[in-house]
């Protein structure tokens, strides 16, 4: 759960961050809303899929917009000022469109935003919204106003919220704990129950259940569960009937989201006793990670991480079959900058949370990814993850 | 999984529903691009709480808008007839506002739309695209041909959407019976380990476990796991840590959701040896069901059918103790129309997929619900849930 003081600390950030003449700003955005506010619809509810708003005014008030059954369906407290609720819904009528009943909240807020410089995260806000909050006073413009402020471009609030995310204050952290301290219990059960004979979805479940047993609350499971073997060293994707088999490696890249954050680690595990060849690739990624980590501080370019993970595959002549990212940031999506790819622009920042994942896929042999994830720092790193990474 | 038959004979319905000067839509809202083309992200992805966008022409033709990470996190083969896809991640290079990607996609197909009649989604559409799709040509403007067409208000296509989303077609009713199956499977496991001293998180976790192991893959499985008893009578949402004690009815009101479709039915399970007050309860909201699912026929006004419910429960006195609807429709969402509540101006159609659930909560003696699901017919209805509802 994110803190009131979380919040507060990140709308602090925004505002130093947005044109000064800018008095308020319209997030529409569900992570956003949920980033500012710890207001978040809960996808395990019937409400998921539905939205709230969110106006922040320059003055620190935060009010929340939405429809009865969308903000009662939320994962935690929001911490905002004021909630404009608009009833859809009271168990005696029929109901209208959902989305009519928060459009009417956005627009009980159109006179706050009239005549007042501000502006409007237009990845997300429907136009139907937009329209209603100028409709209202004929000559006023929402995105007229923002972009008489900054010349011909409007400010562009989901990129700068996006910037934002990548510094994750301590309330963030400690959330990303509990999604790892979860996500290594499933790789836990996994090992215990990985054998011939059981099939992909089996072992999904029986991790499902560990990781949010450990979590001791409902929460999403997702990633890679899938067997790689000599003939088919690489595939991805949620698991299958595909029973395992001796001389597979089981690939679990998963995540375990709550309240929106998310874990995103890995291992793959023989499935009976491994052969050279798959010892050989594990001893390859683990040198991989190793000299990865070696370089994570806050300053570092992400491409020199790339670089330094894939130096020990170049070494044995196998960085052709290392075919993906070394890693990525993480938090409310997957992935998300810093990407460390060898052409990145991004350069790692204390607060940002990422994943260090490199693996081999070599027809005739097998494939193996292993990953862990970790907190940036000024001096270093944090590792967050603790599951244990081996082959048996 | 939708089927090609399915999603073009809603696209069919769909055009016959629209003005005809129409000649394209944009739809933007992710249950209903799903709804025409079979096209979801996977919530259980990493690219869960992205979209897709779908521009829909009278030709026949269907274009699905995304970018290349968004279109390829899907649960099943989409049937459009061209993909928009705008790379957004190779793996090799720093990304941008993934949002940005998807609005690039839109632009890309604003020429399809100049100057020919056409409606947004505007409810959905963020107003960025829609300013892109309009800037491309300076005296274009889609809001303003959609207005023209009919006059001052624009095509509802949301609301015109969801009415169509009512009648099932068989792909729909056939993905509905798979949810129903699981959510069954998890109800029979729940009979097994309720107990003294379980928590209802640990009954969550085996239901869930065992209607996704019913299911054959990863799904959601959200709603009400709560113990009620004389002194808490009503309680709902997901699990908590409490501990099952004797004298409780646990209350497990939820939805297995595959693919966006969602069964929702509940039992009341006693906790122990049901007291004679318990007994009572169960027998009444056994007789309101009865008597609802006598009145189950298209035609039929949807207050009807709760009076119905209620008709056993005022006989009994305990009427006010039913303090919520006797039902609603399902689908993609829930709830939705036709709402069963005594001001309802809804009324059952052939193809609407509903829910009865009375319920009582009496303090002194406890709370139970029960529910079963529902396709209505030109002649009566089809019971789709399977479950077996009793107290003990």
């Amino acid at each position: 759960m994110l803190s009131k003081d979380g919040c507060q600390k990140r709308r602090e950030r925004l505002w130093r961050a947005l044109p000064a003449a800018l008095e308020w700003v319209l997030i529409a955005d569900p992570r956003h809303v949920h980033y500012f506010t710890n207001f978040l619809v809960n996808p395990l509810s019937f409400s998921g899929g539905e939205r709230g708003w969110l106006l922040l005014e320059r003055s620190g008030k935060a009010t929340l917009l939405g429809d009865n059954f969308t903000l009662r369906s939320r994962s935690g407290e929001p911490y905002v000022d004021d909630e404009v609720m608009v009833k859809w819904y009271d168990h005696r009528h029929s109901v209208i469109n959902r989305d009519h009943a928060l459009m009417q909240a956005a627009e009980k807020v159109a006179d706050r935003l009239y005549g007042r410089n501000g502006a409007v995260e237009a990845e997300w806000l429907p136009v139907g919204a937009f329209e209603l909050l100028g409709l209202d006073h004929e000559r006023h413009s929402v995105r007229k106003e923002a972009n008489d402020l900054v010349g011909k471009a409007p400010v562009d609030l989901g990129t700068l919220v996006r910037s934002l995310r990548r510094t994750k204050e301590a309330d963030e952290i400690a959330l990303l704990k509990e999604c790892m301290a979860a996500c290594a219990a499933g790789h836990a059960r996994a090992k215990e129950v990985i054998a011939p004979g059981v099939t992909e979805m089996e072992v999904f479940l029986e991790v499902q259940k560990a990781a949010l047993a450990a979590a001791g609350r409902p929460g999403l499971v997702y990633g890679d569960f899938r067997a790689l073997n000599a003939s088919q060293p690489k595939a991805g994707g949620l698991p299958t009937q595909n029973k395992l088999a001796e001389g597979d490696i089981f690939v679990l890249d998963y995540s375990v989201v709550l309240e929106g954050y998310r874990s995103d680690f890995t291992n793959g595990y023989a499935v009976g006793t491994p052969t050279a060849g798959q010892q050989r690739l594990f001893d390859l990624v683990m040198a991989a990670q190793q000299e990865g980590e070696k370089t994570l501080k806050a300053g570092v370019p992400a491409k020199a991480v790339f670089d330094a993970v894939e130096r020990p595959l170049r070494e044995a002549n196998v960085a052709d079959k290392f075919a993906h990212h070394a890693g990525h940031g993480i938090g409310l999506a997957h992935p998300e900058a810093p990407i460390l790819v060898p052409e990145s622009e991004d350069t790692l920042l204390a607060g940002d949370v990422i994943t260090l994942e490199p693996g081999l896929y070599i027809e005739g042999i097998g494939g193996i990814r292993i990953e862990h994830n970790y907190l940036i720092t000024e001096t270093g790193y944090e590792r967050l993850s603790q599951h244990t990474i081996s082959l048996v």
